[in-house]
């Protein structure tokens, strides 16, 4: 019998997703070995603390602190980066692509930072660098990006990207119980972060975006180059006077391009989705992605998009893109072009001006309850050409308060941005008015 | 500048979806040859009239009736076999093989009938067969399974796989109109074919069940070996009582394996889904398949499942596969061990019997309105330990006749069918029993 070629691997952080990838390679291997005709050897494992007590038990000979090391032994084949942050886990990138390795990672902030860089040093050295598990857990999304759905362009992507606000604006709407107090369950649940701004201020999402539109487009959008709204603001009343109109809300990462003039726009926000959409069907830690692709119409996507298992399922699946690439000795996915692993060249591609970012608006503001209000606000955005579309007006905190609430026809984002601007400047307005979109999409 | 490969595809059939892929794959030729660094020639196509006016423009110099002439043509590299039946489609697939050639088939109902010799007869020749877009249109489902999700083993498949079907049973939900009148609309409007049984009777979807078990479990189930129902039985009435019940009424193929006694069973039928499911708001011509993975949990994929576009985009992601098999001399996708392309080995895997195949259960009988029914009824399902959930009965045609409805609780396949069989024989059961699954499956 010949002898099997061994592929060692190397697994860079042994947390959450680590160990979830230790467990689950080891039940599995038999079957992938079979699969794939080598032996899979989880060679190295580096972690901070030698010494703490984990739920999965690696040989002691196996563990070390040194990362970088895993990173340069000429030994390892595969680097899975499960460090996070973009500190150390930046450096092992480089380090292992300089030497040519494959570096299989989940670590979303490095991309959407790095991304550049990472893609051009792989590159320069023959590595390749594989990202399934940064974007919707286990949903192969961009593998369906990359090679599935080749054919197509995409005018349209939109989706529910951070499993953390989608429970909590589930549990709003099930519960009608307040956001303050859903939050502070979650991170009881470790459903959030101590700190939860990454997630529900919208940056998580933003920089899982920023990699779907680099798939779709070939360029990297900045989180500061998007608009970037969190669910923070979003309260009972909001949810409930989207249901009465007919839509649920959901943070949504929005990912536009306009194949006449190239314009491509990337945004995060708190969106109105109609009710039968299947995106607003999609509950609690789910994520949801739907594609608008120019042949194949609109498919979407649905699955956990977070969490030890759905992680480690998508790390697994690359391991193993990644095992037939070093035993075939070409990529097995598709388009290493000019931009390193993207399927899409970027070339022309721009930044489109807030004048052609176009939605509906849901706009609500607290107001004096006295005569003229009305009139004054609607002043205001016929001024800037904003066309009111609906007007619902309720009691409101304090005494003397109203809450009211516009949803807008058509307009873009730099007209609604200076009707804001001068809505917040008005005596009769209260507090700062909370925008949110309203996602009735051409698909 | 060094010249690029030319790789010849060979086009057999130029009906619906042939004239797709020509129109879409000339429309992006020029992106895809630059992504694969090769150029992209459609070598020779088949018809079966030379002389038909169709919407694509194809050179007359290109067009061959000889199908088979374009299998063997030892220029051409690829053969996309889009002639459909299982006749010529077969002999010019074997053909191309036997050549070692790659072919791209849109075909259930070959791949369903002789899956195995096509695979054993890739596997003898060094050929490939891809087959993307046999299964739900555009949605990149056999990827997912046999790449993305590569890490998971797969208790519970299920989905909606046919849209004339979900079309039909969407309009009779929305509209309450019967279902004749909405299968005479969509035979009117295209929808269904003239001969509409392979549709409604639920063939086509059992033969794309078929190919999904083999993908999931590497083994062909018949469509004799299946339960197949259609859903030319469901009325009005069974879609507002299943409404009542918190059910959308939808034609599932439902794939299921038990991992302790590797039994696995395949069926299709019209299913009542929980309303708050993904799947109960998938609508219209649109296709969605659910897939619970051992290790990533419940992943969801929605589109539309037939159609042009949408196969001409899963045609020419396979063709842009097969390319990239071409230029590197290994397969894109994994896993061509022993069944040729399958994803799993089949070994050891063995037919469910019906008693292991459970469900919920939703009967509906036309009965004599007198007294002492019921108490028949529930004599014959206690007898077959089937165990009544809820009672419904309401007035119908003839006169002196109620329409009863009851679900039950988890009972298996072979305890319904002697129940079923039992009550027909009943002389107050004015005709046979609609039996309907209850799809609140465990994922």
């Amino acid at each position: 019998m010949s002898q099997k070629r061994v592929i060692k691997i190397g697994l860079c952080g042994l947390g959450t997703v680590g160990q979830g990838v230790w467990k689950h390679l080891s039940a599995h291997r038999a079957r992938l070995e079979a699969r794939l005709g080598v032996k899979l050897e989880l060679h190295r494992v580096s972690v901070r603390d030698l010494k703490k007590q984990r739920a999965v038990k690696v040989p002691a000979a196996k563990l070390t602190t040194d990362s970088l090391a895993i990173a340069n032994d000429p030994e390892i084949d595969i680097v899975c980066e499960l460090i996070g942050g973009t500190g150390l886990a930046r450096e092992v990138t480089l380090a292992a692509l300089a030497r040519g390795k494959i570096v299989v990672s989940a670590n979303k902030a490095l991309l959407c930072k790095h991304g550049a860089e990472i893609f051009t040093a792989a590159r320069k050295s023959g590595g390749h660098f594989f990202f399934e598990a940064s974007v919707a857990g286990g949903i192969p999304i961009i593998k369906a990006l990359r090679e599935g759905l080749v054919a197509n362009r995409f005018r349209l992507i939109y989706g529910i990207l951070n499993g953390t606000c989608n429970y909590i604006l589930t549990r709003m709407a099930l519960e009608g119980a307040p956001y303050a107090a859903i939050l502070k369950e979650a991170k009881a649940l470790g459903y959030a972060e101590a700190d939860e701004s990454l997630d529900v201020e919208g940056w998580d999402t933003a920089h899982k975006a920023s990699i779907l539109a680099f798939l779709a487009h070939g360029v990297w959008i900045k989180t500061e180059q998007m608009i970037v709204e969190g669910i923070d603001r979003v309260t009972q009343a909001d949810i409930s006077t989207a249901a009465t109109l007919g839509y649920g809300i959901k943070l949504l990462a929005v990912i536009t391009r306009d194949f006449d003039t190239d314009e491509v726009f990337v945004r995060v926000h708190p969106t109105l989705v109609p009710k039968g959409k299947v995106l607003a069907n999609v509950n609690g830690v789910f994520n949801g992605i739907a594609v608008a692709g120019d042949v194949v119409g609109t498919t979407t996507y649905i699955g956990r998009g977070a969490g030890q298992d759905a992680t480690a399922s998508a790390v697994i699946g690359d391991l193993v893109d990644a095992v037939t690439l070093l035993t075939t000795g070409k990529a097995v996915a598709l388009g290493d072009d000019e931009t390193g692993s993207a399927t899409r060249s970027g070339r022309g591609v721009r930044l489109a001006s807030l004048d052609h970012v176009t939605s509906r608006y849901y706009i609500r503001m607290t107001v004096k309850d006295q005569p003229g209000v009305l009139a004054q606000i609607a002043n205001v955005t016929a001024r800037q050409h904003v066309s009111i579309a609906s007007v619902i007006q309720t009691a409101a905190e304090p005494a003397n308060a109203a809450s009211l609430i516009l949803t807008t026809h058509h307009s873009n984002e730099r007209a609604i941005r200076s009707t804001l601007a001068r809505l917040a400047q008005l005596k009769s307005v209260l507090e700062k008015p909370l925008l949110l979109r309203i996602g009735d999409f051409e698909e």
